[in-house]
């Protein structure tokens, strides 16, 4: 099944990281100006500010909500550290509730001082912890699978697979997965788990950007949609597939873009949006 | 299943690229020195010589020939550069005959322009190519499954699974798998894979070094076993129940590990070997 064309910005949500030079009031300007309609919310873009007002303000600008970035990083060899991360994930999910997020995004974590499969037991320990507090401020929570080469400190969760697995385990239907085609685009099994993952009501989010050839940088050498070498129109057929009709998120780490004109850079993101 | 400890190292081998500024002559001398056993000779490193005679004095100085790297590289969007890397892997067998090493590892390759499945494809049918030519040689063909984060340009083939699909679908007793443990670390499915990887006398090969945190560069920064996060002992006891009982090759690439003495470098390497 082939993607349906992009026609329009109804469904382009930006994460404010993508600009990361502006701050969260000029990005909402600036996001609203070209027709952007969603906004993901990194966290420290609320550093200092009226939450709650700031959630306002963004929705003045005509921007959906889409979803706080992010909780997660769970795992640990110490146990106090597992403990701070459960705070931290708690703080998250009242910030996400006073701003009118519906989610939060988790990178879940890893501790390379300790095996994948005990990370990825404090991982599904973590979520469960926070849950019900996430459930009673109705916040999703969305765990992301991440590249396999993030899989020493990053996330011990690399593929849609594993994602699906941890989100049926957990079973809630406030815990699904976030699909990011830089993360996934090389897997084999994609199209058949997000497909699963559709099935289960688990898809709750799809990011966008592109794999640069040859990419110079672990983090922050990502590319605008057409710049690199994923097919994103196939694998949004496949998310279209599984059911998923929201936001289609731009999330771009990029020390290029950012190093530019944000408007300029803003507007190659609506501009290749239409051939994502 | 624990990995038996290594006790000595007559089933260490070095690959030459992992000593890169020594000529073949001063890897082989070297080696016999410390008292590694296996050599893996990466073809630029017959560049100028006779290959037999090459391979004679590897042998007099007590090492194995244990591979040829690297054929492969099938894949492309033009026809042309697909029949040049026929050609040049039908070149590979005949300098692995010559030298008397009874494999080529395979880095099977990418091409961008083309969807991974293409190019998959394209892999098979460069190997059936090829194979007849590699029987007739004596030369057996080893396919390495590739990290992810090399999908776009280097390997279409990034998972053991994968590899084994790969491998059984041709069916040959002369093509089989190369696992290494950088690449493959982070798979949930490695044992399991490395096991039936094994059931199907597949497993040729068993490549180790570490994997740095953080890793500051795509290709040339692995580390010595011990220096990173992968918990080697564990997946070489995966290889061995799998019933793998060839060398265990040190396979570095390393631009910090290549800027300094190479002697001091080959006794960490030994010493680090015990560990492994």
């Amino acid at each position: 099944m082939s993607a349906k064309p992009i026609k329009d910005l109804s469904k382009l949500c930006v994460h404010t990281i993508t600009t990361k030079p502006w701050s969260l009031e000029e990005a909402a300007e600036n996001y609203e100006r070209v027709g952007v309609k969603g906004i993901s919310v990194w966290r420290q873009y609320l550093g200092g500010r009226d939450i709650a007002a700031s959630g306002e303000r963004l929705r003045s600008h005509g921007l959906e909500i889409v979803s706080l970035v992010r909780g997660g990083f769970f795992p640990s060899v110490s146990s106090k550290t597992r403990e701070q991360a459960i705070q931290d994930n708690l703080k998250a999910i009242e910030e996400a509730a006073a701003l009118g997020a519906p989610m939060i995004v988790l990178v879940c974590g890893a501790d390379p001082g300790q095996s994948l499969v005990k990370s990825r037991e404090q991982i599904k320990d973590g979520i469960e912890k926070v849950l019900p507090f996430a459930i009673e401020h109705g916040v999703k929570l969305a765990i992301e699978p991440l590249h396999p080469m993030y899989a020493d400190t990053r996330s011990a969760v690399n593929t849609m697979g594993q994602a699906n697995d941890m989100a049926e385990a957990i079973g809630s239907d406030h815990v699904g997965v976030a699909a990011d085609v830089y993360h996934l685009w090389w897997d084999p099994d994609l199209r058949e788990e997000l497909l699963r993952c559709g099935r289960n009501d688990n898809l709750y989010a799809f990011h966008i950007c592109d794999w640069m050839c040859p990419t110079v940088d672990f983090l922050n050498d990502r590319g605008l949609m057409g710049e690199g070498c994923i097919d994103i129109p196939t694998i949004r057929g496949w998310a279209e597939e599984a059911g998923f009709s929201g936001f289609n998120e731009v999330e771009i780490f990029s020390d290029r873009h950012w190093a530019g004109d944000q408007k300029e850079f803003l507007d190659k993101i609506v501009e290749s949006y239409y051939k994502s």
